[in-house]
């Protein structure tokens, strides 16, 4: 067999189920697939390829899985910043958008996003935005997969006049982009006290009708859980499950900041993923989501930095460390969220958020060759080898 | 009068009493000092130089101040991460410290550490470590400026066998650097938990003699304070106003993390500088210093990265970041920590903290033209001018 790629001499991060690390480590890929993963001994003699890359130095993982963004608000970077959620969607990004968000700009802003999102080594994002057929075809001309969606919401869109316009056109987009081996799309209603209970339902069926996800904002500030205890006398997830938006499919929520027991009992039973994106949380004030909490009752948790105007970036390694970091101090204890565990949520973990880890998310025979190689040979990599005996090498680094 | 450097064409941060800011101004540079600033048409006529630079597309500020680091722990990067401060110290560090460091790692470590600083916009840090003459040594070597000083502590460092050791090689440091343009020394006592009292006050004595600063840590955390309220009925703060410490002269305490409303109106009053290490509290769960607290009572409040081995690098703006967001969401308060306090307290505020603002800190005429380009043609900089509109030109961005 002649490869396409062979990249040997990595240290390897696969992030397969039995966490396996090739120190000096090699892979072999083959139409865009990975077709073989060992130690340089093993694999090295085997293969001929077209290519060979050397990554001696470098750490070769997966693809980082950004699970929720909206790539085209890199337009809006740096604009409004210091305001809580409410008063930053309403005064500023909506108006803002409805002036400015048309088909021309979301290609700008996508393209601009993709670069940035390349640099930070992420292979696959979760979009929600407008004009996602353009989103789709600028993240397939730069080769970075995409998970496409829509924005349902039960107002007018900057691409839609009415609801029914943008129900039909995620419709087309679950039609055309079917069989895309990049694309997905997902269904995106924007959040529970922004659509209709209809409107809701509405998503639900043209997911289930397509077996595709449902992508939607919940429970990410306060106001909104007490706005719908005082609507419906529930919770965000409780409503939902009520409606039957959780039912049979996979659905992935964005922040679930502001959780109860309740609500992880009805995400784990559900099988729901959840989107965190701590440093949107934190920028908007918005809370520090119970992640320690929803990994242990089984659900899947990826990393996402959500749109540029609300992080100010798309760097999902920034993201790793503030995760890593921000659980440690608010629950006052350093062990409650270990750097192992974080480069799982920005990688398989994600993957799983976003159902997509039969193909993506781990370094395996089989799955789609999203790899990136990162550079250690850099100062802020460095520690020196005069302190690796036996006995440290022994402890997590990060 | 001929310039020896003339930058033109930069979007220029004074960091001045007034933050004036100029969108297309020139700096004037002799001698190593700022001789002029303005716009570009003010200043640009005026002045023939040797060299010019040309900052158009970059913003100009002053050199970020690192006001806590401890650079040569580089060594110990990604070393026993996930643990508490007290097991991280006790069992890993110190032992460490004790089987590796000499003059020759304090050497290697802190030339690391200084690399990865520069790349980070880092033009001055405060250090607190051993062998501190040989960091003063490598500082100058590559033109840093930095506060250099030698740890004192209860027990014998890698430098010294004896307290009496660890005083006078500070003394000899406070002399042989006495008049250098470049390096400032601070005698630095490690804690009021890990000195005695006669060590404290033998180092107030030093600072005092010399004039110089005093640099300590001081409640970082909240075991700290417990163990010094049962020991003397008192809180750290209060400790070491009773022993004379904060007594006329300027000190610098690292992390304060754990404070009462007392202790802030005490830091006040002796006029004490901060120097928030908030990636460092957060790495070890040590807890969130009162920041918007401390600014409101007029305390002069630096960044600090800490070193290396607790955050786990040495960058000032991923500190402005966290810091920025951090509050936030602690206080779920979004308008909590503007970016622009943020960004005087990487610069002005943390030269105040330093009581080096005479001289640093703000681009002014006069001061040391420690100044830094920051490069804003780069994805992550980016937004598209279509929505900068004068509207929301007025508003802060980051």
């Amino acid at each position: 067999m002649l490869a396409d790629i062979l990249i040997e001499n990595a240290i390897i991060l696969t992030l397969n189920p039995k966490k396996t690390i090739w120190k000096q480590g090699s892979i072999v890929v083959k139409n865009g697939d990975i077709y073989d993963i060992g130690s340089n001994e093993d694999i090295g003699a085997q293969y001929k390829s077209k290519k060979i890359i050397n990554a001696s130095g470098k750490i070769v993982m997966p693809g980082l899985v950004n699970t929720h963004t909206h790539a085209a608000m890199t337009l809006f970077r740096g604009i409004a910043d210091d305001l809580p959620l409410k008063q930053w969607l309403e005064e500023y990004i909506w108006p803002l958008e409805k002036k400015y968000i048309n088909i021309e700009t979301v290609r700008k802003g996508t393209l601009l996003a993709l670069a940035e999102m390349i640099r930070s080594g992420i292979t696959v994002f979760n979009d929600m935005y407008f004009f996602e057929d353009e989103v789709a075809r600028m993240a397939k001309q730069v080769g970075v997969r995409a998970v496409i969606g829509e924005g349902i919401i039960n107002f007018p869109t900057p691409n839609s006049k009415t609801i029914k316009e943008e129900l039909n056109y995620t419709e087309k987009l679950l039609k055309k982009w079917k069989e895309d081996p990049l694309i997905t799309v997902a269904v995106a209603p924007h959040a529970p006290y922004t659509c209709s209970d209809s409107l809701l339902i509405a998503s639900k069926e043209l997911a289930r009708k397509y077996q595709e996800l449902l992508h939607i904002h919940v429970s990410e500030t306060k106001q909104e859980v007490a706005e719908m205890q005082k609507k419906h006398n529930c919770s965000p997830v409780e409503y939902l499950e009520k409606l039957g938006f959780l039912e049979g499919g996979h659905v992935i929520m964005a922040h679930a900041v502001h959780l109860s027991p309740k609500d992880i009992k009805i995400m784990a039973k559900h099988d729901v993923g959840v989107s965190h994106n701590p440093e949107s949380n934190m920028k908007l004030a918005s809370g520090i989501a119970p992640i320690p909490e929803l990994l242990r009752s089984g659900v899947s948790v990826g990393l996402g930095t959500d749109g540029a105007s609300s992080n100010n970036n798309l760097n999902l390694f920034g993201e790793m460390n503030t995760t890593a970091k921000l659980h440690k101090v608010f629950q006052m204890d350093p062990q409650i969220m270990k750097a192992q565990a974080v480069v799982e949520m920005a990688t398989i973990e994600g993957a799983r958020a976003l159902g997509l880890d039969d193909k993506i998310g781990s370094l395996e025979n089989g799955k789609r060759a999203d790899i990136i190689l990162v550079n250690t040979n850099v100062p802020h990599s460095c520690s020196r080898s005069l302190t690796r005996s036996r006995k440290y090498d022994k402890k997590s680094r990060t």
